[in-house]
């Protein structure tokens, strides 16, 4: 991490170009009006109308009702093509596209802000909001500028992002293709990161996110006759030890990997030995060579405890989102153009994997791309809370950031 | 145990004096009354109030409200004492007390019989309907006869059996006092032996019960970020498989112990470590040399494992009851008395020890005594659920026996 | 235990008779004799020697050569059987075995007396010297006395208890055949109890003892390469640790039992994974309904951990002695034998139970019989010393009682 | 890694300057007497006498018996220096170092050439007779051509990486000083990657090296007697798994980290429970954060084992050698002329961190610089055995090519 502390970096608004300076306070309203009507997965109707309406608004061609809620935006340069087969772009119209989550998560905001969520219990404590604001202020932008650009880009909103996952029905329903997408970027906005500050890196940046359900079946029985139960709570904790070596031992050292058991209930009375226990949890790791590895690896821990014991279970295992991706030369084109966004060396900051997941991995295994987390903690005004915290909120001041790096990128790719 | 099935052996009614059979018919009477109107520990009300009614009724001395509904009734005989310092009565006028448990358990009942409980969630699943009819019977006939034995018999008639126990609040009560008792006896109606079979052993019986709770106190944490906690289902497990080596390694294997943990309940989410398990369980074991032994052991255990892990906890641990240990002299007391009511050998079981606890074993802590299991089973009438289940019930034959023995034990003891 | 110390209690010596009394000299010189000389399983040529020429002496019939150096003298008794079909002889020719062993332990001897073992690193540390001494005394007693029972006496040298076993062989040579044996007794010198009491007990005595030899194969490598391994150390170690639930949760908590891993060794170099780890133990039980059950027990936990950690295994597991259970009248007949030797109540031990093994078992499942503990330590002598250590010895006073003992059963029971 | 086979990437001779090429053959010849006689760490005396005779014999100043057998040679370039304050130098007399060492392990060589170890027992099984003949070469060749270069090169010849450790010893000696280094750089011929490659990276390369000896103490007795022991091999299995949960839960998953159990050994006999255990291990790390960390969490874990089942331990723990973090600058300076010498991009490898460790990390927390590995497996030739392997050897193209990399370092640094 570039900073022990959260408070932010200098922000030199002369690095954002005066037509996007301009449209910060649209971009505020645009967030805060999501903010105070957040929507869980696949729900986003609310959302989706008011970026259908902007969209309209702005005579921009747009598809909706993709996955449900999801939208896609297209908007072609007028630029003509000076490149070669530079970056990835193997054809003389080069199509990026940039990717926006839309869903709120299920947590009573606790923030006493005017733009506080008006619906009961839903919070948008991740800052998909904002993501969605700086894809609404890109595609403004965008749709103005168009002759300094060439190509298209294509400005994806998805919905669900926190589960079950909007982005594997986005791409089924092929808004990779027509015109086919060359390159996709896409940002969190940060809370980890100080405000000024851009964690961009290539190769791995999240995690693969698997998750388990066990049943470890047992034979319960009195307390004090063991011998006549097979006892669920002894083997489930022998299979919690067991699971422990596969971090431990099994996975190359030099890779990165969790296997947390988050939940184990077991038995109703002190002198009862309970017939099952229940565990849940989940795996993360980097490298995409585990993929399968681990819901393999755990079963058989689990198998061969519960046989040992002469016990049984029932096992559900889902390999949820695949780890984030970055693709080195589009992950080079991001960090050359958030250089010119923020102060360096310190705003660029390499070390910003983390163990959490996202299913931007998915347009990640279509084609190459770069996800970035935008800092956007500012401790000074204490917008530091955590994500998923019911005070999560972040320094708008990310936003016009935002949209500068997005554009930077789309005429950098697209000339 | 004499016998695979639960049918009863022959039971040979001329065993039983004429006097006794005769009572046979109230036994059932009372026995069917109390079963209807079952009273949790220390709410036995309309149980107290019905015993005493009845040793009114008797002209049987009697005290009442000894740790809230317990009763006490003295008999007198009138006989001459012929014995010398035989068994254990040291004094010329020797004292026996007979102990009968008058409470239910919170069960709702699934028997469809016509004396079937009266009181939603609460029935007498083990028995003790049983015992209280057999000691009134016992008093009673005592009461006609008291030329036939010498000294004092005083009847217990004690509540809360089943927890928190009302054997100690009676102790501390002074029932065993003025006059001083010289041994105690009692029985169990038990299912786990036939009609027709008496379960009676020198040494120990039943078993010492302690429970624990216990809470380990990690430090909670995001799934994915295991370094930043103490993850409280990891140290558990630890625990749990510690507390194996107790038994295993710990306790002389000469001896017979059992730590079982029955609960163990941690975390709410698949991607969130723990912050606290709870745990609870029972300890069981025979010997009074480990008295204390376990609690202090079972700690180190969690001490020694939590520190090992950075966390810390909080232990409830109760020695509730101890080993129910019956004294030499009064056992062979109570089964020389029973040989004449049971056909032997196969009548008489003395492998019936069980891990199961009961509070006689205070009693028996305070004088000699001899607590024993009366065979209620009868397989071929469907007599053969378990104690505390939904469908106990016991053949009521067994009243009678139980009479019979007490009546003979009185007869010899004072004599 | 009777006493908290092993000082003697008062031996009455006009509790054994003047013949006996007269030959404790010779069973005293007989006893250090062969302790000079000690010999180990199967090959007690020198022992069987002098047994031999000592019955040949005495003109008792005899074989020799049985399971190699096993010997049984057999004695006919001159007596008029009075008896009816009592005890369990269910003939009018009554027979009655006697079982010695004779095998010494490689063992340096460390005592520092005049009857050192001569017999470099080979020692009777366990009393089998005075064993033998005592059967050689009742046999000439026996010889010199045969007016004063009925039947046959067998008396047998028995090799190699100590393992791999000569009561086995014996057996199969037919040494309980032609005549039939009824009954078989037997005894150990006993340093666990003081000298001066007898413990006799029915039912099990001593328990069944099985060894394992067990390879846990795993894969070895780079010690900072895990994920290339399959790490036997740990696959191991969780292997000991379940094994603690077979006692733990598996047994019958009113049963003892024993697993105990005696030896693990495994890995050569700190950084080196170790490929394999040899481990090896003992399992002890009394109860016979447990004949098979823990080798298979044993095998399912250590298949199910292996397969759970990708780790294959070799096993080796012999049921090597099973337990020793006494016949009930058979030891009524020791016991009231015995009480006349010894001072009672304290002199007659039950509490005598070990998790020690002993071949005699196999006698005691062919026929019914008792063996028993002749105490022998004396601490005010300082012969207290545990069997099988380096300066193991015992109070010789012991051997006469020892004959007395054994003459009265056989008068007793051969009437 | 960049190749799954080891075959060499192509070799193009025209990248090595034609004076360096001329040096092959020597190159060759002198890394050849060095394998015939290898010698263990600090007893380097025969290779340290040959690299004297050649400096004095090229004229070179150096300094001799420095940590016993270590070398520096100096040499001085004769360049005007034209650089700003470029790279690390703060100064305007740059001072350049490289580091070779000289040390063999005492393995028993089983190749067949006739260059073969002619010292029983001792093998340069790593290829440091490599890196001494690389580092000759390029003193030779500097000395030759100091017009090209400005500033100061010492060359380091280091004894005893292998253990106990040459690098401090010698910084202690002064050899950073008078004058100071800048940066220094090292090379490892490297048969995990082929000919014709090079493994560079900023940030860690080689893990540090830490090593424990563990004594647990329980208390020994009679296989059969559990309850008087405290047993070592059910303490030490419990340590064995606990510590798991140090690279499963308490490193952070993003950073790497090993704790191996490499020896457990404890026990003699089957049915004798074992009094100690003794362990050792390695454990192993790259981010210098956890300098400390591991020592104390690993005696944490075995005190608290320890504690919960009554054992005491012994515990021996040692930081043999930090991390080998590469500076930023330097790697990159080290990757810019590498790339001159083989074929890109496949010729670099930034993918080749290894959990192995190396004490040139004690140079590298002195100073910049960077260690690098030089492919040198040849599968085609069959040159393709693991370090340390009895059959260990390299393919010799790669002398020349390390000259080529380092010469062109000091042409660049010092400049």
């Amino acid at each position: 991490m570039v900073s022990t502390s959260l408070n932010p970096l200098t922000v030199d608004r002369s690095r954002i170009r005066p037509d996007i300076q301009a449209l910060q306070a649209q971009l505020v309203e645009w967030r805060r009006r999501l903010h105070q009507r957040p929507e869980l997965g696949f729900k986003e109707r609310i959302t989706s109308e008011f970026i259908t309406q902007k969209l309209q608004e702005w005579g921009i061609e747009h598809q909706t009702g993709i996955a449900i809620t999801g939208i896609v935006a297209t908007i072609n340069g007028k630029k003509t093509l000076s490149r070669g087969a530079q970056l990835c772009a193997p054809t003389n119209h080069p199509v990026l596209a940039i990717r926006a989550d839309m869903d709120a998560l299920p947590i009573q905001e606790q923030n006493d802000v005017p733009y506080k969520s008006q619906h009961d219990g839903v919070m948008h404590a991740c800052g998909h909001d904002g993501h969605t604001a700086i894809a609404l202020g890109t595609a403004y932008y965008l749709s103005q500028h168009r002759e300094d650009f060439a190509g298209t880009v294509k400005i994806i909103f998805q919905p669900a992002e926190e589960g079950p996952g909007g982005a594997k029905p986005m791409i089924e329903a092929g808004v990779l293709k027509n015109p086919n997408v060359d390159a996709i970027i896409g940002l969190h906005l940060w809370n980890n990161l100080p405000l000024g500050t851009v964690g961009v890196r290539s190769d791995a940046l999240m995690a693969a996110v698997e998750l388990f359900d066990l049943k470890i079946k047992g034979k319960g029985g009195h307390g004090a006759m063991p011998h006549q139960t097979v006892d669920a709570i002894v083997v489930a904790s022998q299979v919690v030890n067991a699971l422990q070596t596969i971090v431990a031992r099994n996975v190359d050292p030099i890779d990165s990997a969790v296997v947390t058991v988050g939940e184990f209930h077991a038995g109703s009375a002190h002198n009862v030995i309970a017939d099952s226990a229940h565990l849940s949890g989940t795996i993360r790791y980097f490298n995409p060579k585990y993929d399968g590895y681990f819901g393999q690896r755990f079963e058989q821990v689990v198998a061969g405890v519960c046989q040992s014991q002469g016990a049984t279970y029932e096992l559900d295992y889902w390999q949820l989102y695949p780890p984030v991706i970055n693709n080195l030369e589009i992950a080079d084109l991001v960090r050359s153009q958030a250089e010119k966004v923020v102060e360096t060396p310190l705003g660029i900051v390499p070390e910003c994997q983390t163990m959490g997941g996202e299913d931007m991995s998915f347009f990640l295994q279509e084609v190459p791309g770069c996800y970035f987390f935008l800092g956007a903690a500012n401790l000074s005004r204490n917008l530091a809370y955590p994500h998923h915290h019911p005070r999560f909120d972040f320094d708008e001041t990310a936003l016009g950031m935002g949209v500068e790096i997005f554009v930077r990128c789309v005429e950098k790719f697209c000339s």
